[in-house]
């Protein structure tokens, strides 16, 4: 494809100067992206070598310099910004997953993310909820039924729709149904689903709700999950909260990269 | 390729029901994203009818539906969460850069993105900037000359950088130059920048800048803009403000997609 | 791409020769694939109108004609063997799957096809295995975990691999093993497997194995099951049977395309 | 593109742990595709090495090993089913035409492949029929005329089929036509046919067919070649079989590959 | 991928103008690529209309008007320029083809195409040397053998090389070889050749080669065929003249785009 | 993709043969594509070893050897085509451009190229400019604004042309206007456009407009300059002449490549 390149860059640097950056942290944070990083600088120039100097999901403080890059001038520099916007991004997604991790220790309850991730995103997105110490929901459409409020609507009831998931689905797959109330639980439980998902439940409801099931299935709690409330929600004793917010509203971390001396 | 597709949908859904949705605003919001949601949905399914119930720009109220889609009930359920994926974090873009416009009312100056897009999504969060009221900066490194720190230290000084972004780029390429105080300021004016972004400057250099250039050179600042201090800035008389938190922080909007009666 | 294209057929007809061809077949089967034949007639002249005379799944008896195309004579001339490819194959996955069905009549025993599916054709082929009446195993490695000797031999133990299994696999996916004899299967109960793969084992060993599971695991008969000894082991109690052999040997059917009088 | 990839051999086998495994037959056949193993293996993970210990073509007897793998664990895992898919299909077609190869020994009859082919894989089966020593006939469309029976029906006849064949194709490409009697094969002398198609003649017809050629021109008999018949019409003098059987119907050859000790 | 599209058309023509264009030549020349216009046009915007005025192959003069485009303003000048250099270079093409076939008139000879095409346009720029009267060699090194000069080198003789060809190529397949004289000639038709491309012989030369030749093979003429010597090689007897100069040096023939009035 | 590849090579020569082979210049020509020369070589086959002897922009006599590939002789003699039918164009172009260059010795003005470049070799031809000592336009529609004579008429005046063009490109890109008389010119300068082509005119007329410009905008000469009237232009004082014949109509230069003693 026609393109004219990087016009800053190539007018600006001569092609065999050859140099050294660093990527460094500005704020603390848990970081992730770096392979993404190194495979960004491979596409742009195959020969620039980039060295990890943190691990996906290592806790870092500002200051710290979690990769350095070596070879052609012109490639670094063209590089610069995408390889930034991925770290940003991802290293974003890693420290609000660690966070809410740390605000459940000691429950033995469980952050999961969604299929609420940045179209294009989703392997890069859920490999960054791992680094954060959070667990991957299904990937896709594909490899889990996760029966919504739209098929229920649709089918008329949950009972109806489990019994429709069994019979369409391959026998290694398990069935999720999303109830919002009781009543719902009672039906779902009787139907034979393995996980429910409780959804927008209020705290006494939801408590009630992981008492009758008792065990009989996998529970995970969802919907309206701020910071401030999760540690409450896990305290009822479900098994997963699973959070949007995750993927889809975390803010850019600040991380910038550095030409220095070679 | 082999997949499994919608296990869910497929297992529950007839293949000739037929069915209507919504698209609803839950949080007010300026939209944007609509025509990606039809394609979305018209990717899933060539048959699927969207009708856009608002325009890409349209400040919108808790409540209001933008959308409406018929066909396939199957096709609406499995393009629902990317539909809403795209909607949500596009409109978050637009919204975002509605209130900065907002915020500069009366001064003259203009809200810029920059390069700190999602990789994948430049063209789309760009038009979305659009519909909050935004300009576009340019799109990539080939439509513009932007000499940055790391150029700037690679070459040994900003006329030097200016010197050879003039002779690389083709005639038609305007040049830019960041630069960070008075001395740089003089030095890029002296070299016959086209361009000034003023980088992290403090209120008081930035007024003194504006009255050296005196008209010279378009001026940009950059750096640091929270939403708090624009207006402050936008007030010393620059022609531009660019802010990277439009595109890489801005936070998805509450929509949702309900089946409805046909 | 450069091409020559169809020489014979460009040489032969005239470009606006128009024709009808009807697809007929030639002995009896269970026909599958008609939907692919109207794509593939479709890829090489959009303006092709292919009628399907029969369902995926139909049974169908010699002299049947099975679908009826109209348009260019040349695009009908130059899609026929393409088009009869896949006819033939996916009618023969259809029909070899169609007769195990039906040997196993009365048993309650499910027939599933395996992932020795031909590289490309996977989602073809398991649609015609559904097409005969059987049911699909997991669609690919993402959406099931499955156990087999390979696994085993590297991690050392049934019941640590599944162990591991249910560390690193999501909520929504259960766990099958391949076991060989009954204390393969008592170790696979005791780690709590979720499907029991009874790999070519003797029909007294396999109904003591179905008796010692007792409804606690999902049971998979599997390996040489050749169509003689299919009804004995279905007997046995077990819930599926898997076969290879549905999409890696079935043979062709015969099936022809002829120019017929418009 | 999001994926789960291989759930299981991503939870049971350490990252880092390194194996080697054997390919090996499990009964006799001629081997063929072990350079698409390797580049299977190679897609899967670029550091594996697979070593091939026979020459595609050759003969094995049953624990024979044809190939050795080693590096990452997790990869030689993943790779193992389709690898497996690749050699157990091409061995198949390979074993098959060296079947009909070996039938026409001392008649100076040669053995062709056809177009009847599986959609998306006609260069591998072509190279697996030469593996097997069978020769190949046109690739497609584009290098050869073929005129079959539904043109001639299009055109009216044999003589102004081979006329517009001549006049339409360039100067490097013959002319074959399938006659099915013998005033077709006088017609198509007539005309000047390079090559004849003897499809479905008795053997007495297609022995006075072929006298009546007397070498002027090339004869390939088709049409209902079973093996047992093969030498008997080879013996009627025809140049060559064609035999769709040997591409539409060969049934996968049982190879397996198992994990050895390193 | 992002791109900032046309900025002029953008900036200057409202989105919803509406209007028409003509395609008009400006000298005197054979048309081609009208069809290739038609889909880069619909490639920029599926709602173009474009109508051909004229038929690849007409011989047109300065003034004529070949194709009139109608729809949105922005898409017909977006697509303006490629549209014309598509076809000033395959009018180019089809207008040196036809100046070469009018000077051979009367004389049997056919002109002849090479691969000596531009990269990318085989296809294209052979289609336009049949609109401009000539004939085609083959497409590609897949649809004929013709042994040049290196592969003798490499081989070691002209017997040789033909015996390894008819032994390699399929049955449909013709063997072409270049010669440079009459001892060549006499090599290459004892051997049995197909077709002998006489390369670079002096006329009385190739006039008694031929006569040697006497209707045993096809005969082709090649080397610094300039349009002077054309018909006087012509009249040497040989069948074919091929002439890489139609493809590879045809000047761009002169062809605007003009809005008019609706 | 199913290809017979190249049959000639493949039945005359070993698969182990390794060869050596010389590209030879045979006329005097700047020499442009040795780096595409390369990158076909590679892809034809990854092994094979092109070593460049000149440098893209080097004037070369004829007898100059400026390549050397050595590896499997199968695969130099399948990529030989491609490789020249590249270098041929592409130092045509160079060596049109380089001959523009020199005529214009003295004068200060620049060469530049257009946008009637050969679809799909958009940056390839550019980069041959380049080396024949040219300069580039824009690439692409993106890069910059030139307003054509279509524009004007679509919008109605140059003045309201301009305008439109500022508010609606980015503050990096500069505006040119195509004017074809004094009155135009004088109608640009005064709305503010940046660059001036100076399409057909006269040289007094061109003179004039230079004079009256004075510096206040860049120029550009275009339309209909032949090689012999390039100096005359140039001598008007314009800044730059803008040629599309360097790209469309370069013709192909003669090279070749020779088997050689390895």
């Amino acid at each position: 494809m026609a393109s004219a390149g990087d016009v800053t860059t190539r007018a600006l640097i001569p092609g065999d100067a050859v140099g050294v950056a660093e990527v460094l942290v500005k704020e603390p944070m848990v970081i992730a992206g770096l392979g993404v990083a190194r495979r960004v600088f491979h596409t742009v120039d195959g020969e620039l070598l980039f060295e990890e100097r943190a691990k996906d999901g290592e806790r870092c403080d500002a200051g710290r310099v979690v990769g350095r890059v070596r070879g052609a001038l012109r490639s670094i520099l063209t590089g610069e910004r995408t390889v930034l916007n991925f770290l940003q991004r991802l290293s974003g997604v890693a420290t609000a997953t660690s966070e809410a991790v740390r605000s459940l220790e000691g429950t033995g309850c469980r952050v999961l993310d969604t299929r609420k991730t940045t179209p294009g995103w989703r392997a890069l997105e859920k490999e960054a909820v791992r680094a954060g110490g959070g667990f991957n929901h299904r990937y896709g459409l594909y490899d889990g039924v996760l029966i919504k409020d739209n098929h229920i609507e649709a089918v008329g009831s949950i009972a109806e729709a489990i019994r429709r998931a069994r019979a369409g689905a391959h026998h290694l797959i398990k069935v999720e149904v999303e109830v919002e109330d009781l009543a719902g639980v009672e039906e779902a439980l009787a139907a034979g689903a393995d996980v429910l998902m409780l959804d927008n439940m209020d705290l006494p409801t939801m408590r009630e709700a992981v008492t009758r099931i008792g065990g009989r299935a996998i529970t995970e709690a969802s919907g309206g999950l701020t910071r401030e409330k999760l540690r409450e929600v896990a305290l009822t004793g479900v098994d997963y909260l699973s959070m949007g917010a995750l993927t889809h509203s975390a803010r850019s971390m600040d991380i910038s990269l550095n030409v220095v001396p070679a």
